[in-house]
């Protein structure tokens, strides 16, 4: 039995968001979501298990984690653990490769590589499926990042239906991201958990979300079969604003724009006017990342990148499912002179 | 019976938005809402009936007025002349003391204003609920401008119904609001009624602002009869952000906010975590206008006349009822000597 492996896996950005739970502890969500995997964003994580260890330990980006973060990742582990019968700690260094500082959310990517890397190093082999299932404990939105390209989520009616799986499209090859990162990537304000949470709990255009989701989802998906760029750009902008407009009108309200997302927002309305490629959306952070194709995006990036508070503009093409990265054994060579 | 009649009428902010007619001929709103008229935002109309003139002719900050604002005026006009049966075409003047070129909405002080001029004009004395009924056939929002203070506007369910009435409340006297002007007075990107028709014919959100409208009314009818500022204040922010997130899920999106906008409202809710008086309200169009009390509103000026794109603040009480104002007859000096 291994007892060290490195999974790599894509951070994926929503085009029809996933925007709410129907259940904290097992992590189902409320409505379905879909999805492209960006290959610009990855993530590589380490898991070695050890019986020496007293207590998991865990390395983010060559720091040693928050007890919060590392008290998810145990919680995590233990899922693993129970499932597989190996009670031994580990140790978990992880990595993103993300634009520097970037305050982009890693979890997708982060527990899709975790769950990878964690059941194989305790020897466990899971379908796509089941390894769907499992990251989904960690994070909603890993789930989906355990595949490439686009990925649809399902609401499933019990855990074990509530997985992702990949949904092909003529538009795999040629859609781009553009991903403006806004400001000092500082901490987010808002825990997308906690976030989710009190938008449930009190906007009064929630309900209309979530009879929202099914409609979009249809129309994304009919536009990904048919190859429909500009459907596909048109849904995601105006989900990504509905599902701000449920947290905004949250009580209090939870805002994640800042001068400079709104910014990019009306260049990247200006700039479709003028007949590019172009469609934002926004997750729980100020970022803004732009849906376009391969012919328009380094124009894209060009235009973005001046306007002022942005500080990191990446273009990303579709990214690979979560993989297991072959590590090359050390060689002892030896001298036969 | 005069024939020149002079009137003023102040610019009201609603604290429960006005966004949606389901009456477009008879301009009757699908919900109530409740304003502060102010005093810094005034409206001065004169209107003289010339049998001279073979059509009205209106002169609006000095300049002559497009032809879609007469038309506008002389339907409204035809109003007048149907009920006294005068059919003589008026001459309108109307100046707006307003800050500079700062784009705020006047058509609710300026109807309010004509409404009155216009009637006083043809020798029609009107109770002031029937004022309100014939200002809101110019512009929805001129029923409240009306009355000074707080105003509440009733849906009604008939035409005779639907016209506002003053509401008292203990926070009359210490109430400010401090508008912020964003840019250059730009011309509104989209009227306001094609907004409230497109909103209401696609967004996903809007049925559930039509149902939030009777809860905050309630409620901050409740904050005024308590004097409850801080009350008053969040219902009014977090209404405003209600109606601003039904815009922007239209499909396509309307969206007032400039970064700048975006810039104040952050700005407020950091003035407001250090303990002062500010809610941020915003209409059909970039500015924001914050709720305060006497004692922060100067600071809050300071403050917020220093953001990056801020063109003007102004401070303001509430305001009077539309009235009609003397007008010193021309007296011949004749001299003895």
């Amino acid at each position: 039995m291994p007892d060290t492996v490195t999974a790599r896996a894509c951070a994926n950005i929503a085009l029809v968001k996933y925007w709410g739970k129907r259940d904290a502890l097992q992590n189902l969500p409320s409505a379905g979501s879909l999805s492209l995997t960006l290959a610009a964003l990855s993530t590589e994580t380490t898991v070695t298990y050890d019986d020496a260890l007293e207590h998991d330990i865990l390395e983010l980006d060559g720091v040693v984690a928050s007890p919060a973060d590392l008290g998810r990742t145990s919680a995590f582990l233990d899922l693993v653990r129970s499932a597989t019968g190996v009670g031994i700690r580990a140790r978990v260094t992880s990595r993103n490769e993300f634009p520097t500082a970037s305050g982009l959310a890693s979890s997708a990517s982060g527990y899709a590589a975790l769950a990878l890397a964690a059941t194989r190093a305790a020897g466990l082999t899971l379908t796509e499926r089941q390894l769907s299932i499992l990251a989904r404990r960690g994070s909603g939105s890993a789930a989906r990042s355990v595949f490439g390209g686009f990925a649809r989520m399902r609401t499933g009616s019990t855990s074990e239906e509530a997985y992702a799986e990949p949904v092909a499209s003529p538009l795999l090859d040629r859609i781009r991201m553009v991903v403006a990162v806004v400001g000092g990537g500082t901490t987010k304000t808002h825990a997308s958990r906690d976030a989710m949470e009190h938008t449930a709990a009190t906007s009064p255009f929630y309900n209309a979300w979530l009879e929202l989701v099914p409609r979009d989802l249809e129309a994304a998906e009919a536009a990904l079969a048919a190859g429909d760029l500009e459907a596909l750009g048109h849904i995601a902008e105006a989900n990504a604003l509905a599902m701000h407009a449920s947290a905004m009108t949250a009580r209090p309200a939870i805002f994640y724009w800042q001068p400079t997302t709104l910014a990019l927002h009306n260049e990247v309305r200006g700039l479709r006017a003028c007949g590019l490629a172009a469609w934002a959306t926004m997750d729980a952070g100020p970022h803004v990342k732009v849906i376009t194709n391969d012919e328009d995006a380094p124009t894209l990036a060009m235009r973005l990148k001046d306007i002022e508070g942005v500080t990191a503009v990446t273009i990303s093409a579709a990214g690979p499912p979560a993989s297991v990265v072959d590590t090359v054994s050390p060689i002892s060579i030896v001298s036969l002179g």
